[in-house]
């Protein structure tokens, strides 16, 4: 039972809350390389956990992420002129480094020890598979570079995006980590789009399905069995890594899928959409069925992250469809069917009403070890997730013996194996 | 005087409130039938008390009116799937009933007592006169159905819409009570618009006009004379009937014509508008006038119940049309007059400021007769309004000899008798 | 160090708050004179120091503002009728004069003295300058009428427009102080823009640059210097004066421009734009100009007073402009280039942030002393900026021999002396 005190501790990331202070321990996907292009180009706005920050790459391509306010009279540096190795207020001409340090206030004296005292809350950033990290936290204990499969391989063989959602990160997580959910909301879509449809097992409903959950060094597995042919069973396993991380199962020949949901703000999140292949540069097919909004991804408003579809215009909702079963909410794309069910849940879902089954296993032990590693943080102790080691793992979906334990019988196919391609039925 | 406290107890209708269980011991306007025009038809969201739910007829056309959200993960039911006799949530496939009942729980074993342990909160419906009511209060005292006349009458003596209202229901409901504005807020209306036209006595203004105000077994009945022929007076006779049903004075030959005043939250209501004629089929160029917007009903936005004519508009304010006496306060058609009025006292008026006259005894009698039922109803004992008896009234216009008694000698008038034409005149 | 309490204190303004009764000691800018154009005009909504006022021009001519809900059940007078004397509520046909005095209550007899008790708030407001001024505070301390030189050159030689601001009010009339941000926000637009090109000194930046500032009866004067001619320093001196008003130094041959900033709530301003010549009337050029938002006016969106380029639409940011050095800031016009900065602070600048330094005294002495004149007031003591003589000034540029004491040896020039130009280089 999750109480309301509970929900809070679960969903609250801003500044000095219990989960804020744990998310802040980790290296936390922050915007695309693109959005900041090259040296000099112009700083955009960044909001994560509830702070409110600006980006830039100066003239040498270093990355600056920082207090979006001047720290002279509070304007938005999201104004300001980017040049010459630093961004500079476009109020007073105040300019600061990528360390948030002040290095020229031009009313004072150039000899004067005024700008040295003055410094912007700033957070340290690296470039990781086309996207910008950030590490919030304290900087003695700032834990090694994340080391996920899509970071690695070459850029020919990834497709990053990322899309604005309008509830907590939580329930949006929660839905990564369900494959319950798999068989109903997206039932029809997954033989009508090509990056999901799969030549193998067809996924069944009903009380055939079991799930196992399996706690690991940085999260856990979640394994779906379903019958496959005589003796066999159908499995689909779902990595999640603390904190946000989660990876969902692939179908046939297609590549693999992941997301990271990182809080914007308590009633805000931005899902991060990652996929990639292990083995070979992806498809002119794929990336065009991608970049059109299929598969995990979505198309977006020009100029803004936010999709097309959305709350505002009841995600386009089209009950012919739905009772012609071409969808099964009504809403069309896998993506756009996860952000409206969970966005309908309200800004932050009311945890305290849940009636909770055997299929949400995977879900509840997200939330223990999200507590318990919050409550750990909270008295300085070590925490999962930090260690790269723990990201360097695949989902797979895999037929196996009956009888078998598919964490042992699958155990090399959940790690990442450089050159090997990953298992998927 | 109304205290802010009086005033809080009067407006606020939301769970727990006293006026909210008032409000619960009645049938009420939750949507029309049209919303769910057949079996397994779209479910629908619908707010009534500040509770929201969802409405859907299932596949043997029974009508269900429940919580809006999934007992499982709090997801809207609206994204369901209305099939096979009940109500599926998109996400894990839970399935409800019409009474709310969890009857299939797809992930569980056929043989499991879990979804016997799931009910969503449920509300028992009934249609009458194209409209879908329900009851919110407790089982055990619902009160028998609704007798309003135009329930009633054949469906082509009727028409009904309805509208969204961006304030509480309590200032909309004390303008449908209100006589004594029609003279001035609807002055130049009741010549233009052709279903208000009246053959007979013209109002006229000011000091001439006196208010009768007498309290019925249901509500009361408030009479309004002016001087017409010699020894003469011209009378317009409104009813109120608990909680918040007004019917207006006709005109002419013209229908009859009332309103429900229903809480969507405290800071907006649905103003249900209900035309009928006791003895004969609403005419083509009355139905036309109506669809077109006119009489007491408007047009909307389509795809929703929200005026075109609206406060994000300014109500279409014409200074042009004010000036020529082409309308009273700017603004076109007499319910978005009453409408543009009401919302412009703010979402709950703060009635500490009021100042009444004479003319506002119906308003202040609502008010008290309101108050005590409310505190009636918080301590168990019955209220009014609740016999149907009571909403088998008519409004009326009639002229009467002066010094004669209005409600002794209009009595028969005011009564529903089936078969027998209204009186106006 | 500016507290968030002392932040509140200046900055809140609303009834019964200290800063709130200081400016309710003044004459203040309400509403534009066109606005509400001739007798018998439709009425208009202003809000002033979250007060929501109604106002209006009777038959005779005389202006009204009063309180926008009519005493009787709380409707918008907005919707009234202005009509033969009053302006008529179109509820229930309620007349009040232009001093907020209810004349007719047609629903009661003509002998009756109800409406005699009926009065709404109301508030007397004079004409000076094509601007409707009024006086909100105690009657009996009313202070002179306004003096501002702008007011009393003839029509032709003046033009007045005002825009909203989405800020509290301090921010923006700080902005108004700080000559200092001239050289950095507005710097490529001093040349591009004719209306405030100058022939004279160029403004440099840098270390170059001080600030002075004397206190003066009625405000302040801040001279800032930079170095012309051998031996001679450009003097740029700005006028502030209570509660409210800035004037900002002359380019060349151009006009004298000035601005009011008056708060609308705590989070909207008003921002007042006047511009005027002492000695001649403003040309052809420059009316087209500042008609089409060039100089310190703005383009606003056609039936509002809101611009164009405003915050939602991020002020048509224009990077490729602001790379090439053709605005500062990437914003487009002078006046937008200060809205949308100190929009960007957020709706109340959160100045316990802040850090400040030497060319922000002018602004620290503002809100001394606007601070000491808040204590003042509290405790019915006189204030300053009341006495008409302090209005009488002018702003100016000029070139002065080094050593020479700006204040002493500009005296002259900042004083208001008909039918001497301005002094300006």
């Amino acid at each position: 039972m999750t109480t309301r005190e509970l929900n809070d501790f679960l969903t609250l990331t801003g500044p000095g809350t219990p989960m804020g202070n744990l998310f802040r321990r980790y290296w936390i996907p922050a915007l695309l390389s693109v959005e900041i292009p090259e040296p000099d180009s112009p700083p955009v706005r960044v909001k994560l956990l509830s702070e409110r920050l600006v980006a830039f790459r100066d003239s040498q391509g270093r990355i600056g992420l920082m207090d979006e306010f001047c720290a002279h009279r509070g304007v938005s540096l999201w104004f300001g002129r980017n040049e010459e190795g630093g961004l500079r207020c476009p109020y007073h001409g105040w300019k600061y480094d990528v360390a948030g340090r002040c290095i020229e206030v031009p009313s004072e004296p150039d000899e004067s020890a005024f700008c040295q005292k003055i410094k912007l809350k700033s957070y340290p950033c690296v470039e990781l598979g086309d996207v910008i990290w950030t590490y919030m936290g304290p900087p003695e204990i700032k834990p090694p570079l994340p080391r996920f499969e899509w970071c690695a391989v070459p850029q020919a063989s990834r497709f990053v995006s990322k899309r604005t959602q309008e509830c907590n990160y939580l329930q949006a997580m929660e839905g990564g980590i369900d494959s319950a959910h798999v068989s109903f909301l997206h039932r029809y879509d997954l033989r009508s789009d090509s990056l999901h449809a799969s030549k193998g097992a067809e996924l069944t409903r009903g009380t055939d399905v079991r799930f196992d959950v399996i706690e690991t060094a940085g999260g856990m597995v979640i394994g779906v069995r379903r019958p496959a042919g005589p003796g066999e069973l159908y499995w689909r396993i779902t990595q999640w890594i603390m904190p946000f991380h989660t990876m969902i199962p692939p179908y046939g020949d297609n590549a693999l899928n992941g997301h990271a949901f990182v809080p914007t703000d308590d009633e805000n999140c931005m899902s991060w959409c990652f996929t990639h292949h292990p083995t070979r540069a992806l498809t002119d097919h794929e990336l065009e069925v991608m970049r059109n909004g299929g598969g995990i991804h979505v198309t977006l408003i020009p100029g803004t992250f936010r999709p097309v579809v959305n709350k505002d215009n009841d995600y386009l909702m089209d009950r012919t469809a739905q009772k012609a079963n071409r969808t099964y909410c009504g809403v069309k794309g896998i993506a756009m069917q996860d952000a409206a069910i969970q966005e309908s849940m309200g800004p932050i879902q009311d945890r305290s009403k849940e009636n909770l089954t055997t299929t949400d296993n995977g879900v509840i032990m997200a939330r223990i070890r999200l507590r318990k590693a919050a409550l750990a943080a909270a008295e300085g102790k070590p925490v999962d997730g930090l260690d790269p080691e723990t990201h360097a793992v695949r989902s797979a979906s895999i037929v196996l013996p009956e009888g078998a334990n598919f964490f042992d019988a699958a155990r090399d196919t959940l790690k990442v194996r450089t050159g090997v391609e990953h298992t998927s039925v």
